[in-house]
């Protein structure tokens, strides 16, 4: 209780739920603070290129929809999305190899808030989740909401290694898997190993979310197909046009049986009843005209160099040592860098932002749910110019110099 | 477990959580399907009407913001809000009479999204949690994922009454209540009431959440101030752009002492990074060039209208019965009506429903967290042309006739 003169108005300390408790500041918001200073060079976001945004596309549509739709852009609407946009959304992804029904999309407010309501659609306190070893910091942040029992999948150089899945799964009732250009390793699984996925998700009765923020940010080949193509009766894809159009309008979508789909409906009606009417229809009017195909080589083309620039720099810089190696990423934003064991990224990020030309980047630790490797880092190049690209990477070679 | 020949790739039955359990279609919900078809006249929905939005105003703040702030507008951004939005929204509620600092802002995707965010920071399952009774039926459904255990406050036919409050408001964590133009009711709470509030919440140490989607819907005369001005340091009020600019966009936002901002803040990162960045701008620019001043009025006038034409055609038709009565509302867009004690409102819908001139309404039992009274029933008139209202408001009295 207070004890001041206030007569009892001074701001009462809330009793926040067990989920509700603020966790502070973690040790990453506190490092990344003091690389905001705008002399640093950051490898730690995981924006898009605003070079990438198809400013004039997007200002067409939106006069196009308040001319043509306008009473209708600015209306309550389907909590599972406008059908103009999940039939657009539904075609796109058949085109790109697997076939799709509108029925089977619901539209969600970026995939950040699809990570969330699996979890809660899924996850008791408690549940086991499986999830791979590293995965994504943000999905991690989503799911701990719903308090589950994380368990680390088998992962090696190839990405996730479902032929060492086993007893482990057991009694899981979800995994979450990034199988294309994941965050934050750049690694993809191939045709094999997605086919053993489906096979060991069978086996021990898990669904599968599978997250695909990148698989259209490829550099020249195109990835193996999604979950969706080997366990179509078990796989909830989790999509968004972040990575693709604009993360500002935060639209996200799912495919999935209609089982799924019904159910995130009725959950949707009751945390915000339907993403906003007037950022779908402008997407789904870029999308009738056909804007991926003309956007997205330009898209693939910018992530491509920067990729190119970062891995050539790496190679140049960093010192030659036997438990020093990195990912070559064939898509997507990121560079996951291994250390020797005795190198804690935590240290090193430290070093480098003290730097004469000081850099950033995600310490790796961060991306494990139970048991962190301290020699990882990830590195993320989209944003960053090619000639800071390389003088970050030399920063970064002669800080670690002197923790070898 | 499946016995098909389908070498197990059937869609497994998924072991949902027990908040995400499919209720399956509610009795309103099959209902409101029923009453869905073009020839029947609804008072059921709560939509804002269109005649209000305000389409030039929004294509020119669109165009505006793409061509000035293209790149910013479709990039990430603060999970708080961006900062013009959240300065232009503290500017207008301090003008309306609550001194407000635009770090005592928040954006969020709507005000559905709001309460389900409120409701994951304060409630553990079991939790004791205030509401009025009548209340709101999409806040108990976003609730009702936190799985508290509900509490009716004491309400009389001048709203909640607080006087009447008392030990089972003890070990509450937070009331939510709408103290102006209730929903469902239409009711607003006078200073006395308010400032009883204030006082009982610092009695029994219980945040107050504060719904206020309809406060500038007034007909004529402001209705009382928020009840940020009587309990300032307790109160989230909870607002929405959605019935005086555009549903469409969903933004709604907060405004609560900063520790409360800090938590959801921390909160809003996990469950969705932020509200979409394009139409918060758009939002802003709207704000920037005072459309509310000058909008507004024009608003007010439509719903106004619409409530007289309502209020006559209820005085003129309904039957004369000392257990038949409404509420006169001053704002808002709902009209209570109370019928006498063995008329089931749900079956004079049914009946309503299969009428010559068919009509539907929202039976008004789904309102109570607890103790339903089946002969109340909530009208809405905003969308409805005045022709139309007084037909409908005929087929009510003629079928309830029937009842008597």
């Amino acid at each position: 209780m207070t004890t001041c003169d206030c007569k009892n108005t001074c701001t009462p300390t809330p009793v926040f739920s067990q989920i509700g408790k603020p966790k502070g500041n973690s040790i990453i918001q506190d490092i990344l603070a003091l690389a905001s200073r705008p002399e640093v060079i950051s490898f730690g976001g995981g924006l898009p290129s605003p070079e990438g945004f198809p400013l004039e596309a997007v200002k067409e549509a939106a006069d196009w929809v308040i001319d043509n739709q306008g009473r209708r852009a600015l209306q309550y609407s389907a909590v599972e999305g406008v059908m103009e946009l999940r039939t657009a959304l539904a075609h796109w992804e058949t085109e790109n190899g697997v076939p799709t029904k509108p029925e089977e999309v619901l539209v969600c407010s970026g995939s950040q808030q699809g990570l969330d309501m699996i979890a809660r659609l899924f996850l008791d306190p408690g549940s086991k989740m499986l999830v791979e070893s590293p995965t994504y910091l943000g999905a991690l942040q989503a799911f701990q909401l719903s308090q589950p029992e994380f368990v680390e999948l088998p992962c090696d150089e190839q990405g996730l290694n479902p032929a060492a899945m086993g007893e482990e799964c057991r009694g899981a009732r979800l995994a979450y898997v990034m199988p294309t250009f994941q965050n934050p390793t750049g690694r993809s699984i191939d045709v094999e190993r997605r086919k053993l996925l489906a096979e060991k998700a069978r086996e021990y009765d898990f669904w599968i979310l599978e997250d695909n923020p990148y698989g259209q940010i490829y550099y020249d080949e195109k990835p193996a197909l999604s979950m969706r193509a080997f366990a179509p009766e078990r796989t909830i894809t989790l999509n968004t046009m972040s990575k693709v159009l604009a993360p500002g309008f935060r639209l996200g979508y799912f495919m999935a049986p209609k089982i799924i789909i019904d159910a995130l409906s009725e959950m949707k009606t009751a945390i915000d009843l339907h993403t906003a009417t007037y950022t779908q229809l402008i997407t789904a009017r870029c999308l009738e005209l056909d804007l991926m195909k003309k956007h997205l080589p330009y898209v693939r083309g910018i992530y491509k160099q920067h990729a190119e620039c970062m891995l050539n720099a790496l190679e140049t810089y960093l010192p030659k040592h036997p438990q020093i190696k990195w990912t070559h990423p064939k898509g997507g934003m990121f560079i996951w860098l291994e250390l020797p064991e005795n190198v804690d990224a935590t240290e090193l990020l430290k070093a480098c932002i003290a730097a004469e030309v000081p850099v950033a980047f995600v310490p790796g630790f961060a991306f494990y749910a139970n048991h962190p490797k301290h020699n990882t880092a990830r590195l993320s190049f989209v944003t960053v110019p090619e000639e800071k690209i390389v003088a970050g990477v030399k920063t970064i070679a002669e800080t670690l110099q002197k923790f070898l």
